[in-house]
């Protein structure tokens, strides 16, 4: 590990997006506040996510114990993605970010075609 | 414009994401938050950062307008960036970011050497 790393690592803020400082992870996140637990209902709510960039968000936040897989049925075999504690605390952080771009980044106006 | 870009768009957290969704960018906002100005005090404090990406990170917190530019002195010139009131909104986002470090992303233990 880098001297530069281990700097890093004492702040939470740099630890916190080593787990979820990538767009797509986040948005993941954020649909699975939002209630969606299926993978197909995740690949359309974040819309532009391929499937091969889904499987690896959920496997990674499996991986950090921020996401576990349920089955709920076994012939044929189906899973749904549920928050733990752990991933469900990241709800203050996303209303914030919510909240500022409601309120700072306002949505582009759509031209009329 | 894509029709995926387009809906993902309506999202706040996307668009915060746009603005500052890189962690780079959220480590400068966080240092401008503890009240570092000089450019010099940023390369210290984002350890690991370059001068280049720092550069590149602050004209873009600039551009959207996050971040103003003020000159302190003129020969030699000298500037220092402040947060506008659109950057220092992102304060709370970065308290609930740290929070969930501090209780969720522990340190990791650093081996005696």
């Amino acid at each position: 590990m880098s001297r530069t790393y281990e700097m890093q690592q004492s702040c939470p803020i740099a630890r916190t997006l080593d787990v979820i400082g990538d767009r797509w992870t986040m948005l993941v996140v954020r649909d699975l506040l939002r209630g969606r637990t299926r993978y197909s209902d995740l690949l359309t709510s974040c819309a532009g996510i391929s499937p091969n960039l889904l499987s690896d968000r959920l496997k990674t936040l499996e991986q950090h114990e921020l996401v576990e897989r349920v089955f709920y049925n076994d012939h044929p075999p189906r899973a749904e993605y549920r928050l733990t504690e752990k991933g469900a605390a990241l709800g203050p952080a996303m209303r914030a970010l919510f909240a500022w771009g409601e309120r700072y980044a306002p949505r582009p106006a759509v031209e009329a075609t």
